[in-house]
Order: structure tokens, then C-alpha cells, then sequence
């Protein structure tokens, strides 16, 4: 039989981890493995940026699991900063451009992964190309960020968004000594929970110093005569001077190759895949990480969820797939969890508005309760938002806002939605408790006994 | 319709949680609930007595949820330090004994709640009731160790047992500055792991500064003349000083008054109940809390596990049924957390010998990683032991040793047993990540994930 091309295309956690799985697999005598990536680095965690330009961690390399150097040792022909910009599916092969040359090749393959990653929203504003506006998606991203920041020290910074990267980016600035506004568009921040859940992370975020601005429509970067940002100004007419501005607006699945070949893509624009992470109708590509819409159980539809943990499961299917064994990836709950400064936030499954859009009757209950034994040394506060369905008592979704614990928590939540439970069968799991970790009846589980009550009071 | 009595025996967790949720469902005009305490106190945290000792909780008071005082001002009938003797089942009454002044006197019910409780094992030894000897199993047996710890202070003390009582009295004592022997009999502490995983506590104890010996039989308490404790002595010939003997050998259900009325209990001795926790084949007597057995529903059998969360949920479904609502326990998957200083230590489902007993094929497998990402400051070792079942897959147990997080982290494996779920549907989870929290692969997948290999590896 002859050796069989693997190509890949993006070397960050999904592209990585199938290249490698597959790799496990099949030695380099049955499977060629050849991999683009246009940065500079491969398997990093662009989820740690945060806290390396916090301080948290010490420098950019912490953040990397595999090196180009690590990959190649493995026999993968690894090609950093070379970008794939044409993909020819009915020749099998790819045109990548070396990015320092401009040099480009053809390069045939018998089976392709897709991993192609996102890219930060970045509204067309006069400025936003100036100097001192940063995005934070990758870890070239990052590096530019870091150098500004220490070549041009400043004392104010305004983050656009209030979502993960958002707040993240908040409490990394605040630790670097900024005085930190977040302009965002929203009701409330962190537009991933219910605005009252928000509405305890807006509170919090106020308290810790940081500025939140609401409702705010950013219409342009004001910059100096040498081009730099030196302020932020909304559509309200406010101005926000800025020493560096950092966008967290969100990300949209980096498609286009795709698109223009034809492949299927969903509402957001991320490719779709079987259960196997096949791109549907395409027996020879697969596609994985934040280029694609994954299923969410709980909503029955598909959405475009970027995130670390689930590209490396993808990467794991593919690479077990195109390595000639066998896996699947079921779909997500939705389940996230950040925090910003001592703040835990975390969520699972439908928020109200999803499962209004999924066309879910649904009852909500929220309680206040403690990370720990009420009696507990530091135990802090913990609210937890419920959403059940009417009739059936199925849990829909879970929102937990609190102290120490809080965001892990929804783990709970995440595999009760996996497995179907209603709340009913939830007030009987059979949780950890010790005093140091849970008061005797966990939040969790006294927002499933109310919910309980409100599932029977709302009747059909 | 006369008016309804209900009897309750035992006036802590299960039983107080039984009366105050029967009183919410109905008015002392439909209801008289007459609750029986030998104690003093009403409704506290068992669980919390440790962290009283230790100084973290500043006093008795703050473990107590509900006093006496406060379940009278909601129409119960609650008599303390009044003890029920005989349980006269055919006539349905209970004489009970006021322990001041020695009076007894029976009380007619139509439906009967034992929650009895359990007492702590204390074997047959010379010197088992020395002064300076204690058990920790009620507020009152707080209470004297407290005034015993601040009557003589000393310097040494001898704890009798590791398990979860004996490890958290360990540290307890440890903070008030005593040097702790830690005596037991297994081969490594916490016999509620397997003793691999007991192995990383017993290094972790002694790296704390606190002496374990295994093997240890204790058989005698050395006293003073004036018959207080000195010494323990082992069947090795060993005498290990002691100021101060604290005994966790373990609990018993207190089930003798039960027992001599004929109700049926299991082979630990605790009753057995139906799913609404009534006792079998009594249509007007319910059980629940640490007197009873509970459904193990890994291993399809009855177990006593003593918890005051199960307590707590028993007295629940206790007081919606004899309240005139519905609400049943299901049974348990055998979790448990616990800590010794920074160590948090966890268990749900089976151990090996537990799955031996039970007549399961089983794989076993162990990882080590961490409590957040490998780079986030502060990143501790976590390591997790997963048992699957053979052919099947199924998760059996999971056993959690390491750094902050690493105790709940087991709720996870709680809800994925009960849902019966295999160890690849555990990979697939859609767990919580963030660099703060998790590795990108959170412990337990990685665990699962590897046992995925192994149960295809071990094939049928």
C-alpha cells in the first residue's frame, strides 16, 4: 500500500493534537504528515495570554506545550509561517505561500484537516489599525501587546468588550497597574450569562476599580500625529482617552479558504462536520477546533463555541480518525467558566434567550448560597441560576456567579445536562460535602430543590 | 380528620429536617410533631466539630443550623436531654426518659421518624474511659474535648484511626500546636481509597510533621493515678505518650431500641428502608440519617455511610411523605471529601475491593496532573485513580488526591455514575476550562481517557 499524505492546516490545539494522534497511530513508513501554520509558534494555550501579559506567568513559552522543533522531532513536517491560501479539493492539494519568501508550492494530499482557527471580530472604525490597538487571539497577538506595553508604559487602558477575553483582559490590565475601562455593548458584561447574572459581575467588576461602560457603541479610535491610539470615542459622544486599547469583541470562525472551495458552513459561519468531525458531504476533509460549529445537546442545533478544551478533543478525534481508528465527538452543553479578579464565573447549557430561541418552556429559579459551610473560615457568597423545562423538570441551564469553587461547580451541571437529568434528579446526587468545600445541601443543589417547586407550581 | 402525631427520635440532621419540612407541609392544627433529643443541642454540624477544634470555626454556636429554641417557636414539640428507651411498635407509643430528673413517661404517634444517629466504635480496651479520652461524634463530645484542651493543655496527642474523622482531628490538633501520632490499623490511612491512593496521604501527613503508624492495634490506654490518659499502648509493644487520645476508629448505626421492637436492619446493623425511607414492612415508621443503610447504587447493595448531606436529604423525603407530599432517596454513589491541612482527598463509587466484593471484571488506571494549567502560578499535583468496568466500559469509581480543587473535582464522577455512564462517555464531557481552573484536558478525561485504552486493552 502506498504511504497515505496527511496535510493540516493550522498548527495550533486542534490541528496539533490530530497531527499527533495520528502520528500515535501510524509511523512515518504508512503516514505522511505535513502541517501549515502561518505564526511563528504551534500548540500553545491562547487561553493563558491573559495571565502571562498579568504577570501571572512569566513568559510567552510557559504557554507552549509543543514547539515546531518538538513536532518536527516527531516526524511532522511542520511549516511555521507559511499560510495555506488556496485549498483545490477536487485535486487534492493545497497552495501555501511561504510568508517570508512569498514563495508557494502545491502540496497533494489524501486526506485534509481543517483547523484553521478564528479571528478577533474587528469592526471597520476610523483607527482601529492604529498603533496601541491590540487584539489578543493568538500568541503573535499577544507578543505584540506585551512589547507595547513595555515600550510604552502607560496608566490608562480601555478594553473593548466585556466577554471572556474581555473581563480577562480587564483584570490583566488592573494588575499591570492600568486604570482599566470596559466599553461594551451589552445590558450588562459577560453577555454569555442572563443580565442578572451579569449584573453580579458588573457590581463586582465596579468594586475592584475597573470602569464598565454599558450600551456603548464604539465609533472610532482618536489617534496622535505619529499615529498611535490615545482614545476611544462612542457613539454616545463620550471619549475615553486610552494609553492601549485592547479589543475583546469576540471571534468568527477563520472560513474563507474553505468557503471558497465550496466546503459547508453553518448561521456563524464555522464549518460543519459529522460526528466524527468529517466536514458533512466530504469523505477526504476533516475540520476541527475554532473553525467549526459544534453541536449543542441541550439547544439541538449547532453553534460556533471557540474554545481551548474543545479543539483539543477534536484534534484527538480527527487525528484517532485519519490515524485509522475510531472516535466521535457528541457535542457540547456550553459550558464556560473565567473570572476576573477573585470573581468565579461560570455557565452550562440554555440561558433564557436560548431557550426561548429553542423553543423551550422553561421555569427559572436563583439562590444565594456559600462556597464552603456557611461556618467556614472565607466562605463567600455563591449564586446559582437555574433553568428547567415546564412539565418535564429537565435542567436546562445553570449559571453560578461566586467566590473560591464557584466556577468548577458547573461542572456538575454539565454532565446532569449530558445524561438528560431533571432537577428532580438532581436534588439526589450524591455530591461531595465536607465543611471546607460545600455547606451540607450544595448551591447547586438547593437551586435544583427550588426548581423542583417551580416546575410543579408552573404546571404545563 | 383528627389531628395527626408524628414522633420523632433523634433531634439532629435527619430528624429535625424530617419535622421542620413536615411543619412546612402542615399547621399544628392538622399536625403535632413531638421530637425526642438526648442531647443538648438540636440540628448542628457534626462535620464541623473538627474545624471548631482547630480554631478555624470561633465557636459550638456556629455549627449549630437551628437551636432548640427556634424549632419550638415553629410549633415543634421538642424535648432535649430527654432520651426514648423503648420503641412499643404494636401500640404505637415510645416511652422516653428526661435524663435530669430521671422521670419517663410514653408518648402515643400515628407515624414514627427514628433518626438515631450512630456512635462512635470504642473498643474494649483498659483505659477506653480514661479523662483525656474522646470521641468526637456529638456537640457534647465537642464540648468536653474542648474544655479538656483548654483545662490541660499539653503537647502530645494520639489520635486513634485514619479516616476521615481521625485525619481531620489530625490537623486540627496539629494547628493548636500538639505533636500528632496518627495509630491505625489498615496498611495506609483513609482505608476509604484504595491504599495506593492512601499512600500519597500517609506521605503527605508525615511531610505535614504528623506521625502515622499503621498496623497499629491499639490495646490499652495508659492512665496516671489519678486516672487520667497517659499513653496508648499497641499489640507491637509500642506506648506513644499522650496528653490528649482521640478516638476516629469509625461509627456505628445506634440502632439497639430499634432492634428490640423488631425493626429489620442490615449487616453493618443500620435499618433498611424503601425508597421513600419508611422501614421495611412498617407501614408508619420511617428511618433516615447515620441509623440507617443506605442503597449503594454501584455495587446494588445497602451500605452505612454516615453523612450528615445524606442525613439531611433523608429528613427531607422524610417530612414531604409523612407531611402528605412525595418525595423518595434513591441511593447513593458512595462520595466523600475530606482534607488534611492543604490536601484534599476524594472518593466516589468503588475501590477495587469494593468492585471484587460486588462480582465486577474491572480495569484500573492512574494519572497524574494538576489542579489548573501546568503554567498558571500555584499549579498543584492532582492525581486520579478510575476503575471502569471490563467489556462494558462502565465507570465504577474514581479516587482524587492533590491541591485546592482536587476534592469536588469528584462531583463530576458522582453525576456520571449515577447517569451510568461509560469512561468514554466521560471523555466526551464538556467540563469547565479556563487556565485558572483546569488543564486544558481536565484530570478527570485524562483519567477516563486512559481508561478507555485500558478496557479496550483488557478486552472481555
Amino acid at each position: 500500500m502506498a504511504k497515505e499524505r496527511l496535510v493540516v492546516v493550522g498548527g495550533d490545539a486542534a490541528g496539533m493534537s490530530a497531527a499527533s494522534q495520528a502520528r500515535r497511530l501510524k509511523g512515518p513508513a504508512e503516514l505522511e504528515i505535513t502541517a501549515f501554520e502561518r505564526g511563528h509558534f504551534t500548540s500553545y494555550s491562547a487561553c493563558g495570554i491573559p495571565y502571562w501579559i498579568g504577570g501571572q506567568v512569566a513568559g510567552r513559552d510557559e504557554l507552549i506545550a509543543r514547539t515546531p522543533e518538538e513536532h518536527r522531532a516527531r516526524d511532522i513536517d511542520l511549516r511555521t509561517r507559511t499560510e495555506v491560501v488556496e485549498l483545490d479539493l477536487p485535486g487534492r492539494r493545497v497552495r501555501a505561500r511561504d510568508l517570508e519568501s512569498g514563495a508557494e508550492s502545491w502540496t497533494a494530499y489524501d486526506k485534509l484537516v481543517l483547523a484553521t482557527g478564528a479571528r478577533p471580530v474587528r469592526p471597520r472604525l476610523p483607527g482601529i489599525g492604529a498603533h496601541g490597538v491590540h487584539g489578543v487571539q493568538t500568541l503573535d497577538d499577544g507578543r505584540r501587546l506585551m512589547d507595547d506595553l513595555e515600550r510604552s508604559p502607560g496608566r490608562r487602558a480601555v478594553v473593548v468588550g466585556a466577554g471572556y477575553i474581555g473581563v480577562e483582559m480587564a483584570e490583566a490590565l488592573v494588575r499591570r497597574g492600568y486604570a482599566v475601562t470596559v466599553l461594551h455593548r451589552g445590558e450588562q458584561p459577560m453577555a454569555t450569562l442572563d443580565p442578572d447574572m451579569g449584573g453580579l459581575v458588573h457590581g463586582a467588576m465596579n468594586r475592584m476599580g475597573i470602569v464598565t461602560v454599558s450600551r456603548a457603541e464604539v465609533t472610532k479610535i482618536l489617534t496622535d500625529e505619529e499615529g498611535r491610539a490615545v482614545a476611544v470615542a462612542t457613539a454616545a459622544g463620550d471619549e475615553y482617552p486610552a494609553d492601549v486599547v485592547v479589543l475583546g469583541i469576540g471571534v468568527e470562525p477563520r472560513t474563507a479558504l474553505a468557503r471558497a472551495a465550496g466546503l459547508p458552513v453553518g448561521t456563524s459561519g464555522g464549518l460543519l462536520t459529522d460526528l466524527s468531525m468529517r466536514v458533512r458531504g466530504h469523505e477526504e476533509v476533516w475540520a476541527g477546533g475554532d473553525c467549526v460549529e459544534v453541536l449543542d445537546l441541550v439547544a439541538g442545533r449547532t453553534r460556533h463555541i471557540p474554545l481551548g478544551t474543545h479543539a483539543n478533543k477534536h484534534g484527538q478525534v480527527i487525528g484517532s480518525n485519519v490515524g485509522g481508528g475510531y472516535a466521535t465527538f457528541p457535542g457540547v452543553v456550553g459550558t464556560a467558566v473565567s473570572k476576573v479578579c477573585d470573581l468565579e464565573i461560570a455557565r452550562t447549557g440554555l440561558r433564557e434567550r436560548d431557550a426561548l430561541e429553542a423553543g423551550l418552556r422553561f421555569v427559572t429559579v436563583t439562590i444565594a448560597s456559600t462556597n464552603t459551610a456557611g461556618y467556614y473560615p472565607g466562605a463567600e457568597p455563591m449564586t446559582v441560576k437555574m433553568l428547567a423545562e415546564r412539565r418535564t423538570g429537565r435542567l436546562l441551564g445553570v449559571q453560578i456567579v461566586g467566590g473560591a469553587g464557584a466556577a468548577k461547580r458547573v461542572d456538575v451541571a454539565a454532565v446532569a445536562l449530558t445524561a438528560g437529568m431533571t432537577v428532580d434528579q438532581v436534588v439526589s446526587l450524591d455530591l461531595g460535602y465536607a465543611p471546607p468545600f460545600s455547606p451540607v445541601w450544595d448551591p447547586v443543589l438547593v437551586a435544583a430543590r427550588k426548581a423542583v417547586s417551580a416546575v410543579r407550581a408552573a404546571g404545563v
